[in-house]
């Protein structure tokens, strides 16, 4: 599990930061990715990464503001042209639909493959083998949404030791009894899994935040997160301009990230207005009230490592 | 007049060309720029030139294939939060209101100025004070044009030498015959502007096609420009593909230019198939049949010098 940052910056791409994406690398556990937002010109940072656009099977839209969005007929295209086969969905809020469907048929672009789209409601929208996700809404003058990734806890060991103690030998019955809560041998014996298996690993959890307004009642919603990506367009004492263009300071996210015990904090969608220099005063006053937190900047790649 | 060229690949980016687009500046002649197809990440190139988007007042789309246009909705929106404010006029096929119009409402950008739409026809498009721009269509499966774009002729300049031979002296005088075609003295005696005018100063003609297959009849459309810039997608040897996808070869090209008299070649839109080294196979090609052919890469500017 690991998360790549393809664009950083806010509203207009910068040489320094392009707009809005997020990849999560999800290979390793269920061999593909999913993505979230995809600013103009995010295939083209994709060309620099090892990521393979086939390989990446859901997009999720926070928003629809245009650096969050205009990338979309673009990879969508080009993701065809590279023998993308697999179905594609996407997860966005109502007029995703119609700007990708106008974009593909005014350029007579036909795929490769299947587009599915699910209009964003608040709740449960991912339960399959691995993940759980939930999204939630922000605010952010249009609809915006945050989603909480949650992977599902896995079962322990099999204790191959405990099971010879009891003069079970290794054998296909191995298989039989970690599939099943209980087993009967041929001698008529019961075994139950539970007495034969260590300690469920639990998953890890992810909570990427669109565009939002400082929300303190967002705490429930990310609350022991592994990670927490939260937006910082501003520095802490622009909070009434924050508020006003329904952003959030770097300090508003420092505070919900320490109120709600997570793990980890990632700032993104930086202002144009701080170059390189200013990120670490960005980083400085995050830190004050939430120590482990880290600014993003395009390309930055970090692993989520198994508990 | 210079001619910046953005982006000169074919289809999708790639990391040494992006996709198409042409700024044709014209700030000398009337303090403004035209811009020829914005691919995706146009904006982004531009982040590395002098150009100011504001001072585009003028985009030209060839077809509405993506990799023409999905960069529009982008500029628009960052010439706006850049304070353009003068008008924006697109001239394109039917179906780009649509694609920029959809775009903006579902991002729900308000743009700081207007936006006129021209749906392209054959002919005389344009016919200013300083220009006359003519559009053609070509072969591309969707409708896809060309444009020739003609400087209007300079009168020639007043020959003072030979006024002051008939007595006339410098003075407010001088500017009523050269803006009149004749002009009475206060003696009686008549000027004619003809007989103390230089020779008039021919304007230059810049053509600038839309993806082709080879057209031979393109010739009295393109016949004379100072500068021809035509796709050329594919190898000499490729004439069948070409024809196949409605582009063109190097040498189909040069053929056009060396059979209608014009005196520059610029190749464009060179498939992503050939990466750096193969950029002089395909130069050779053409200057065999054109010697005057260069083959551009982004960020080629050139001057296009006053005759």
């Amino acid at each position: 599990m690991k998360l790549n940052f393809l664009g950083t910056g806010a509203g207009v791409p910068s040489k320094e930061r392009n707009v809005s994406s997020i990849v999560l690398d999800l290979l390793q556990e269920q061999g593909n990715n999913w993505m979230f937002d995809c600013g103009e010109s995010t295939q083209h940072q994709i060309l620099s990464t090892n990521i393979r656009p086939r390989k990446i099977e859901k997009i999720f839209i926070t928003h629809l503001h245009g650096d969050h969005i205009y990338g979309l007929p673009g990879f969508l295209s080009s993701r065809s042209f590279q023998n993308g086969e697999t179905n594609l969905t996407i997860y966005g809020p109502k007029g995703i639909k119609e700007f990708v469907e106008t974009s593909l048929n005014v350029s007579g672009t036909r795929l490769t493959y299947q587009l599915i789209f699910i209009e964003l409601f608040e709740g449960l929208i991912i339960d399959n083998n691995h993940f759980r996700v939930f999204a939630k809404k922000l605010e952010h003058g249009v609809e915006s949404f945050g989603f909480r990734i949650e992977e599902k806890s896995k079962p322990g060991q099999l204790q191959s030791n405990k099971l010879k103690e009891v003069g079970i030998q290794p054998g296909p019955i191995y298989q039989q009894i970690k599939e099943n809560e209980q087993v009967q041998l041929e001698n008529g014996q019961v075994i139950y899994r539970k007495d034969f298996i260590g300690k469920e690993k639990p998953g890890r959890i992810v909570c990427i935040m669109g565009d939002t307004r400082y929300i303190p009642d967002l705490q429930a919603f990310v609350k022991e997160a592994d990670v927490l990506i939260h937006e910082a367009t501003f520095e802490r004492n622009q909070e009434k301009l924050a508020h006003d263009y329904f952003h959030s300071t770097t300090e508003q996210a420092a505070k919900l990230a320490r109120n709600s015990n997570v793990n980890r904090l990632i700032l993104t969608h930086i202002s144009s207005r701080y170059q390189k220099e200013s990120s670490q005063l960005l980083l400085d006053e995050a830190q004050k009230v939430f120590p482990d937190t880290t600014i993003a900047y395009d390309f930055y790649e970090t692993e989520i490592p198994a508990k």
